[in-house]
């Protein structure tokens, strides 16, 4: 007898989702035996088992609310049917730690990456100007293409300049508390890893943010080989300037095209993962089986981000256990605390409950909302939670309390220390970043199909019962090493389509 | 006998500025015949006339404090003569209309420009490409290029392509009340005089600020001739993406290849006061030349805008009594009382005493600081307030409430409609726009002569004594009917350098 797919993400979960666009209609038999008592449309939850009245709905693996009636094997798990479970005070979570099931370590797997004196291992070779102040932003625009025309054919090791142009370093409040933020932001997206510790600045002169805060302190190294003003009165004019900056960054490319790859461990990935222009297969195909390739990076040892504060802020009851101890719940906690009150400051709605069209979707709870987002982060402990702009501590499983917005997400996972990029988007964006590598995965094969060239891996097929989430995961993985190690190149790398680095500055502008 | 030069910008000052580099030693005669008695450093103050204890001093022909003593003719006004008046609390500021002086009209100058159906002018002729949200930006990035390489050659007519390019429209309080702020100003700005109405939108599809509320409620006009969807399922591929856009610019190009520029009205000219990296002599000759300007401006009948909240803040009391009329007043004072506001909320301190840095350089009070900033906006009448972001109602002199940020205040000045901007800056900065002309005006002769090809009118002059501040102001009131005709480059031009538009966005990011 003919089985229909049904999609469930753990050997927990008592409710399926149903992936056929059609819908499935009562009486259909799906995988695991269950027959369908009703019509069930696309997206919606089926009953896997009996689930008595007061019982836990489990889906992800995590209760997203309780039978209000008694549900029986093969019954439509509406949103009528579920207790809806009140949206988590902050205040009342405890930072318990649950009791873990610990993933058996990953061994052999490897990529060639650029290994840095400090440990961290660069997935691209590229010569990183930083700016202390949008001022600059012409000039250094003008000497991103030179020294893409003029200098980088003569350095066959590097692949790119980049200019790190942002709004901030004048005209902003630079002593005001949330200053921190966007000014941790610039300094560590300058000691990227991809930049080989050969940054150059460039600076105007009477600006606020100081150039000098923007380069690491070596005793042995010389700031002024590696900081230049336009102010500086040495220069007569723009020729002059435009001289001197090409010298500064002729000697930086000397020293990046000494690097090499060479194998490093799948250890020393750090990959952050983003969803953006999410539907309603992304918690079902694309974001499940990030979540299963961040398990096998932090299995082989390496880094995985997960961030959008907003997306799971709902399911923050849920997300605080996973702490690998109640420090990091602590962290945890507070840096969700901090956005409330970074919203409410500005009046903006925390939209709580999911909205008409999640609901014809099938999403019957800001929780279970949530959890497809968390999915893409995979069953690991989180081990640290870095707030927005600081730079990752520990490998392992990193909360990067960052707003959902995918370029500003995007620019603070850099400066935590990502390497390599993954975007899982149904809806489809062309987004794409210079510093790092971003494979696009889309969450329906309808997508990839229309962006055949935009899109790197389709998880689709999730859907269609034609591969597993595992099989999905391990290939991602899989794509992962090849990306890192420069022998795939990524739609947007091929087609050099860029989003702006985009800063968080949640203090004012003066 | 030889006198030495001393400034004052209005004949009712009673305290003149020295602007000799290495200051003017006791027994020096000035050129009002006024002998000094001590030695007096550069920038800072001698009194003209005997000032009996308890009077004004003034400079700008404003009260910047009271004399603490009696002060004779040919004394250091320094800052420990002056009584400071206590920072302004804007609770305590009446919206009173101050007798104001009119300026005679002046007529029969003119310029070419691009005249608009609406009535606006355009100073250059350029394809407008507006986004809805960051997530476009590599492909309007690709785009740009392409249309400048391939088909503004076969436009003669049209100057440049021009893609607003912003970190809006997604990944926001998009229902905040503060969103207004940044949706205006997007909306503005596709409307500028040098779009000549023929903008054209790029949008993803799925963002939260809709692409149609970018472009103009035209009846007769189809908006799918404006705005092209990513997303859109006819688009199969990147380079189908390419092709739609490149068809829609080609349609919008030949529109814009039939714009000729014609004799305006200096009347129509909407002119944008700045400055930014000031120094000692931004408020002693660059600030009153333009403000010389701004009245011939206003009296040609046209529209000047000042802005910079923070940097008039302390003048509050002597600038509301400016309003033309008290709801003009009652605005002002709102406007300035939300930006205390917005500061607060954000914890930054209003900074409100001069730096010891300033008191060096002979700035006794925040008072005459804030007088210095706003010399730059003449004598004239203050016709109406904008907030930020709000699109220019009546001509004459306009206050557009931006913050000081120089590509912010810029970016907002262009949304209100201003189509030739002038910067003062005694530091230097490359500063330029490329929606319109930038005349950059140095303040002292050194920066301009070490930075010759950047900046395009000196000041220093006025120093010096070789030009008075009405010579330089009618000689920048030519030079911007040149630059606004297209016979005159500026710099910023010549070379190309431009800032990137910055919206002001006072709201959260989600
Ligand atoms: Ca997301
Ligand atoms: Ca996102
Ligand atoms: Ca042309
Ligand atoms: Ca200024
Ligand atoms: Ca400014």
């Amino acid at each position: 007898m003919e089985t229909q797919r049904i999609i469930h993400t753990t050997e927990w979960d008592n409710v399926g989702i149903v992936p056929q666009r059609q819908g499935l209609p009562k009486g259909t038999t799906v995988q695991d035996g269950t027959v369908l008592t009703e019509d069930i449309p696309m997206g919606h939850k089926v009953a896997l088992a009996d689930i008595p009245q007061g019982e836990a709905i489990i889906r992800y693996g995590e209760t997203i609310g309780y039978a209000r009636e008694n549900i029986a094997r093969g019954e439509w798990v509406d949103t009528l049917k579920l207790e809806l479970p009140a949206p988590p005070d902050l205040r009342e979570i405890r930072p318990t730690v649950k009791q873990q099931h610990s993933l058996p370590p990953l061994e052999g797997y490897t990529f060639e990456g650029y290994r840095n004196a400090d440990g961290s291992v660069g997935t691209k070779n590229i010569l990183g100007i930083a700016t202390s102040v949008q001022c600059v932003a012409g000039i250094t625009q003008f000497i991103e293409q030179k020294i893409r025309r003029e200098l980088l054919p003569r350095y066959p090791n590097v692949d790119e300049v980049v200019a790190l142009n942002h709004s901030y370093g004048c005209g902003v409040a630079i002593d005001a508390p949330a200053a921190i933020v966007p000014i941790r932001t610039i300094q560590h997206l300058g000691q990227h890893p991809n930049f080989g510790d050969e940054l150059m600045v460039i600076g105007l002169g009477c600006e606020k943010l100081r150039p000098e805060r923007l380069v690491s302190d070596h005793p042995e190294q010389d700031k002024s080989e590696q900081i230049l003003y336009l102010q500086d009165e040495r220069f007569r004019g723009f020729s002059e300037m435009v001289d001197g900056i090409m010298q500064m960054a002729d000697r930086r490319l000397q020293q990046l095209n000494r690097r090499k790859r060479e194998t490093c461990a799948a250890a020393d990935l750090v990959v952050g993962m983003q969803c953006g222009g999410s539907d309603a297969f992304s918690g079902l195909t694309g974001n499940p089986a990030a979540g299963f390739a961040a398990d096998l990076i932090v299995r082989a040892g390496g880094t995985v981000f997960f961030s959008e504060v907003t997306e799971v802020r709902d399911a923050a009851h849920l997300l605080v256990p996973r702490a690998a101890d109640p420090d990091v719940g602590h962290k945890l906690i507070a840096e969700l605390d901090w956005y409330d009150d970074y919203l409410a400051r500005g009046k903006a709605d925390r939209s709580a409950n999911p909205s008409p069209g999640n609901k014809r979707g099938g999403l019957s709870t800001v929780v279970e909302k949530a959890l497809g987002s968390i999915a893409k982060s995979g069953t690991s402990p989180i081990v640290d939670v870095l707030g927005p702009g600081e730079k990752v501590r520990r490998k392992g499983l990193n909360f990067v309390a960052t707003p959902a917005s995918d370029f500003v997400c995007g620019t603070l996972q850099l400066a935590a220390g990502m390497n390599l990029h993954v975007f899982i988007t149904g809806r489809g964006t062309p987004y794409g970043l210079s510093m790092v590598p971003v494979i696009k995965v889309s969450s329906n094969s309808k997508l990839s199909d229309r962006w055949f060239d935009l899109i790197d891996l389709d998880a689709g097929p999730i859907a269609y019962g034609t591969k597993t989430i595992e099989e999905m995961g391990w290939e991602l993985f899989h794509m992962m090493l090849e990306v890192a190690s420069g022998r795939m190149q990524v739609a947007s790398d091929k087609l050099g389509l860029y989003n702006d680095l985009t800063l968080f500055n949640p203090g004012p502008l003066t």
